[in-house]
């Protein structure tokens, strides 16, 4: 097989996201190696390219949390059946779908033990011990885990039974500080995934249908893939006083009396990998937003082996380390043609190409992976030159999904217009609702589009529920979900 | 109950080292807030000081890995139990101390899964898939994850049934790869330990008996607690092409042939926290050497409420943290004697007082955690001053840990020393040994003590065997040990 021939073979190998969204997804993540399926039916193998992503999702968004005080802990992997059972509402959301330890070493338990699911109980169990006297408040606590659901079906990143995330649990002195943390962590998520991950979001709060099992008010992020679905990118729950009473996690107040905490948790997945795949890729497989890309530039020399090539190119190479930029040389015996495609799929968001010629005329080729744009520029300032481009990089990449997201959210006043648009435009519909579950189990069932969020800015667009047609309550985006 | 009662009260709460050093170390885990005990037998919560020396460990230890070329990834939680079974030593070391799970939401598995003891079974069966050419080799992965053996008695940190840990899992193209790996990374772990954690070791290679289940050979790093009992503190592991064999992880090499693989894996988990406890703490509490320490220096305003002591103790701590040291000022309304015992428990490296008088001097007093020694140190170069008391501190506390250790090493060439210096003398003993496991059973079973290392500069003592007389193979050190 000739060099071309392989070039080629790399770039056909990817289905077209336009042909079949689905199988591209998985075409990408698996060939630009960021997972492989496991011999653990629905859990992943998250390989070096995958991992550093999550990583460098963990370094920033962990920073994040600490400049709010928030401080990291280490809860058990398992629950006790009897304390997963304590708070009724959330008993009930997770039982059905948690994995089961009922043997310990050669002995069966005495009580079975589920894989945490969340770790609620877990927090409450230990809140309860811990927290004495209003001196204790707040208690800002957060952890980096892996957490188990049994899903019926998985998809790497998107739906696995064992993923990645984070989940903050906070317990305050009143509802108040309560509610001010809840809308705080979500915001904290929301300037994250789009200042880091180039992702804008709606920000909004669940109906009480889609929040979290036990929560009095879930807030959510929603972000917009490339083929239209909503992904839910990041939650944050206001527990009020619920599981504190569940679980008698109480204080002594200044007032010297008795008085249960208010709650909070929120979390954020390694989902979010399946969100920056499925907003920013194209047909030539992942594009990565600079601030979270592990390589930011590849150097790829021309004609390497002629004098003086891979020199300049480790000059360049270094010159971009210096300037605190993510840098990788591919000096292999593989073609240029190749190395393009290689790190092309793997979502490098700048290349650097650097001949012979490059050389005498004291400049290089720079290639974006976002637009494919190629522009010559000067080795004397390189590195300059590299730095403002992957900051233009970052920005064009936000501006590109905001102009999709908000080109793809629909207005909708009647049931037609309604469900024409769910079943014939990807994308988001605003339309009034009257707070029953009634008309949202009925939008689901008949077009198929749950209610992502009532947004923050949410407007109004008619008196009446775009469904039954009586008295309107509130505003809701609605679309089909992963 | 007045200041002075409180501050007694906190300080006469911790059991002295020399009466009772079990309990002494319980009531510093606890005291310093470093862990709590949980709902779930055998398993601790890890409190924000517990978590913060942790990720201290893991960032240093992480960079170092990375600079020997090592990528992160991740496996999974469960190791299916037909996968667990494929090497028969690892199946008969680890199946006896796995959790099992045997169902997965409402339904009872076909297949029970255990929580993974360790991962060499999830890499290999990856590898197995992964690894095809030489091109592939070395393979250099990590992850960070916990991991869960059912122990029957538990200890916070140094043995329970879920610890956090890392595990190393490289693939290479010939014995003398893995081999140098296996040593490479062993060093690794010496060097962390004692540069960044002031803790000496003693480098080597454990007998057959106490290798790990299923590799060929296993090397450690020996810990010397001051009550003189030995602390395993990281192992490294060649596991030769065993694993290979087992699994089929085969590679096409430069001469067209098929070849298996030659693996190591290495690991060092939260146990470490209880060698910084155990090996640097005092009757006064936890003493963290200024490396790990999350908080290196704490500053104390005396007679805070005096015009100008607070604004002065505010300039000092943003002039040390532009130093980029790690301090906090506890402003708090307790009392200075409270403060000292306090941050004296949590093991602050440094304590910085200022008062009036001390302003008026232009001074400040700065009281050591490791020896007590109290100085005077101008304002004006204050920064400087703490910057280097810290590495004083860091130096002075791992050579007076290097002389405990070298102190309560004896040697021994008959019976008779041997077993009165295992039974009077804490520490490790020196001794010749046969090399056979029948005579380490007898040690074990008549002194307590077992066999730590074949230490890497290990001498000569005698021409026979300390416990059966006959010819010597090796110098093993003995001791007893957590």
């Amino acid at each position: 097989m000739s060099k071309t021939d392989q070039d080629k073979k790399l770039v056909e190998a990817i289905t077209s996201m336009d042909e079949d969204f689905a199988q591209w997804y998985t075409d990408v993540v698996k060939k630009a190696e960021l997972v492989d399926y496991s011999g653990v039916k629905g859990c992943m193998v998250i390989k070096p390219a995958g991992y550093a992503l999550w990583e460098n999702v963990q370094k920033e968004l962990d920073a994040r949390f600490k400049a709010t005080g928030v401080l990291n802990v280490y809860m058990p992997l398992f629950i006790p059946e009897s304390l997963l059972q304590k708070e009724k509402d959330h008993v009930e959301g997770f039982a059905p779908e948690v994995a089961w330890v009922t043997q310990g070493g050669l002995e069966p338990l005495e009580e079975r033990m589920c894989v945490r699911p969340t770790s609620e109980t877990l927090f409450c169990d230990f809140y309860a011990r811990d927290i004495q006297s209003y001196r204790d408040l707040p208690r800002l606590y957060n952890q980096w885990c892996s957490v188990v659901r049994w899903e019926k079906t998985t998809r790497p990143f998107l739906r696995s039974r064992e993923f990645l995330w984070q989940e903050g649990h906070t317990a305050h002195g009143d509802a108040a500080g309560a509610q001010e943390r809840t809308i705080l962590m979500l915001n904290v998520y929301g300037d994250f995934v789009e200042e880091f991950l180039a992702i804008p979001v709606v920000r909004g709060q669940k109906t009480d249908k889609e929040k979290f099992a036990g929560a009095l008010e879930t807030y959510t992020i929603e972000a917009m893939m490339h083929d239209g679905k909503a992904l839910q990118s990041g939650t944050s729950h206001n527990f009020g006083d619920g599981f504190a009473r569940a679980f008698g996690i109480q204080f002594t107040d200044k007032d010297n009396t008795l008085k249960h905490v208010h709650q909070t948790s929120w979390g954020l997945s390694t989902r979010i990998i399946g969100a920056i795949i499925m907003v920013h890729g194209d047909d030539s497989g992942l594009v990565l937003p600079p601030r979270v890309a592990p390589t930011q530039v590849v150097v790829v020399p021309i004609q390497q082996k002629k004098e003086g090539v891979l020199e300049e190119a480790a000059r360049i190479k270094d010159a971009l380390e210096r300037k605190g930029i993510r840098v990788k040389l591919d000096d292999t015996d593989k073609s240029p043609g190749w190395k393009f495609a290689e790190h092309e799929m793997r979502g490098v968001p700048l290349r650097v190409e650097l001949g012979p010629k490059d050389i005498a005329a004291g400049q290089a080729m720079l290639v974006r992976r976002d637009d494919h744009a190629k522009s010559a520029a000067g080795l004397d300032c390189l590195a300059d030159t590299v730095a403002g481009l992957l900051e233009d990089i970052q920005k064009d990449m936000f501006d590109r999904a905001r102009a999709h997201l908000e080109s793809h959210i629909y207005e909708a006043t009647d049931w037609g217009t309604f469900s024409n648009l769910v079943a014939d435009r990807p994308g988001f519909v605003k339309a009034m609702w009257c707070g029953s579950a009634l008309c949202e189990e009925k939008i689901k069932e008949e077009t198929g589009a749950t209610s992502r969020c009532i947004p923050f800015e949410a407007g109004h667009l008619s008196d009446t529920c775009v469904c039954c047609g009586k008295k309107a309550q509130k505003m809701v985006i609605w679309g089909k979900a992963y």
